[in-house]
């Protein structure tokens, strides 16, 4: 770490470029105080944090970035818990975060109860965090994003990126990690209610879970299923053919070919030089979602404005108002 | 049509409410004049465009609005020109548009060509208008809508809209329209090469195009298996399963069951007020790409920002700055 001449203290006494070599150094604290700063709202804290992320970049990056999703009930954390279990004692260090915007207003988050990943919570070669609450999904994919970039510069070398099954939070999710794997249930067809339109066609590995036991056979037969339909349905152009797995997060089965399939994946992106071109386009997507929300968010600085705004959008949505003179009206309002 | 008190005039000497007036009684010269309007990036042109859209509003918003979608050489123009002469044939009036982003840097637009729909040009129950050129998507998207509502208040009750079959303007398109048709070839497997990811999922209808002669029997071996492949990944829960249809736009084969169906699709999501909910969540997030457009543009207003800009961009793509830290840099560079 280069010392940077005029360094703000932050609160705790300790300076952005301390805060830095301790998560560089693998302290939990210091990581902890880094997530509490990126998650913060507060514009000077926002700075800081900008300027901690810039100094830890060279550090970040490193981790292989997997993002789960599946419909409520497919069994994530009981597949994140032994899967993230499985790579810790191979020596793998593991962090788990999630995205769930809805976790402000439930009261609770997906990871919120941590007894729900009780044994990898106190594994000391994994970090569990639940998902940051509150505001706009953008906002909290954003705070997502940056304590993954901590997580990795804390020598994280797995980030595993959990989202509800609901919503758009897949979208944001699978912009953000390097592969995306979708659970299903056995039985294909019916267990589609539910997932969104779309999520299928973003999943790097689709992994049929809960093939055990007497689930076994129908799991094989759902996945032969499905693969053949993305045989058909899916463009061959990107080189790689998103592969159907037979897995049981509750009976370990199937994990290591998970973990290896993963790898291939990865392997596959770069020989195609894939991995980076997807990494670099997602850093400048990220710059623009970030660019857009601070620029939405001078309309909404004040009361007057935010009250404004919801009326404009309510008339447009009625039919009241045309898109585009809600908009003339709106830019207007802040001297646009 | 209300008279408005303090009408401003528009270059070639008429209110906006004359203007108005002229497109509702379908004159061409004012529906022409009009798109001209909306079209242009002129700032005055910009705010008297909104004024004539809001004038217009209550007439707008009537007809059948379709998107279609193939890779070139699919048969998209060939299959618009006899589908759209057929429907005229009834007694429909038909407007064509098209999303072309590409149109300004190639020289020509996907329908600059007349002649590839010479018929349908010269058809006066028709209205061919090319892609607007010029500037990003979004400005073309947001040019192609609003062309779209002046047609409607024109008397036009069905809107087509082409797409090039490459790049991002299908989901431009699949977001302002009633019904998403994606046209494909016989052969199930070797032409989605170069079907973008995601786009068989946004159709709301698929057209095995081509079926005619020898190629009939492949059509329908091609249509039976999508289908198959749709049944077993498509989510079931919006009440609506894309269906797969045989046609052949050259040979007139299929065109009445795909306005059937298109028809079909409207009922249904009329049933379940899916299509209330669907224009009304379209006008609100036309409003917001529009707004972040604009928002966007204010970074972009001089050629220092400009450079700045692309400076900044470029940090970020090649992992030299962090991106929120490049926000950082950015909204202090106009003051936020």
């Amino acid at each position: 770490m280069t010392e940077h001449p005029k360094q703000p203290v932050l609160p705790g006494g300790v300076t952005l470029d301390h805060l830095a070599a301790g998560i560089v150094d693998g302290d939990r604290t210091s990581l902890a105080r880094g997530i509490t700063l990126v998650e913060s709202t507060r514009s000077d804290h926002r700075r800081l944090a900008a300027e901690l992320l810039q100094i830890l970049l060279p550090r970040s990056g490193q981790a292989v970035r997997v993002g789960i999703s599946g419909v409520p009930g497919v069994g994530k954390s009981t597949t994140i818990e032994q899967f993230g279990s499985n790579l810790t004692a191979q020596g793998h260090k593991v962090a788990v975060l999630a995205v769930d915007p809805s976790s402000s207003r439930s009261g609770g988050s997906i990871l919120g109860d941590k007894t729900r990943m009780a044994r990898l919570s106190l594994d000391e070669n994994a970090y569990v965090r639940p998902s940051p609450s509150g505001g706009t999904l953008g906002g909290v994919a954003a705070k997502t994003r940056e304590t993954m970039l901590l997580c990795e510069a804390a020598g994280f070398d797995v980030v595993i990126i959990e989202t509800v099954g609901t919503g758009q939070s897949e979208t944001a999710v699978a912009d953000m990690v390097d592969v995306f794997v979708v659970l299903m249930l056995p039985g294909a067809g019916d267990d589609l209610q539910g997932i969104k339109k779309g999520i299928i066609e973003r999943a790097d590995i689709i992994a049929v879970n809960k093939s055990d036991g007497a689930n076994e056979r129908r799991a094989r037969e759902a996945a032969s299923d499905l693969q053949a339909a993305l045989r058909i349905l899916q463009p061959v152009s990107d080189g790689w053919t998103t592969p159907v797995l037979c897995i049981s997060g509750l009976a370990d089965i199937g994990l290591d070919t998970l973990w290896q399939t993963i790898s291939d994946h990865r392997a596959t992106l770069r020989e195609t030089s894939g991995f980076e071109a997807r990494r670099s386009a997602q850093q400048v997507s990220w710059m623009w979602t970030m660019i857009d929300d601070r620029l939405r968010g001078e309309l909404r600085k004040t009361p007057q404005r935010r009250e404004r705004l919801r009326q404009l959008e309510e008339a447009v949505r009625d039919g009241a108002r045309a898109p585009s003179a809600a908009v003339e009206d709106m830019l207007q309002m802040i001297g646009l």
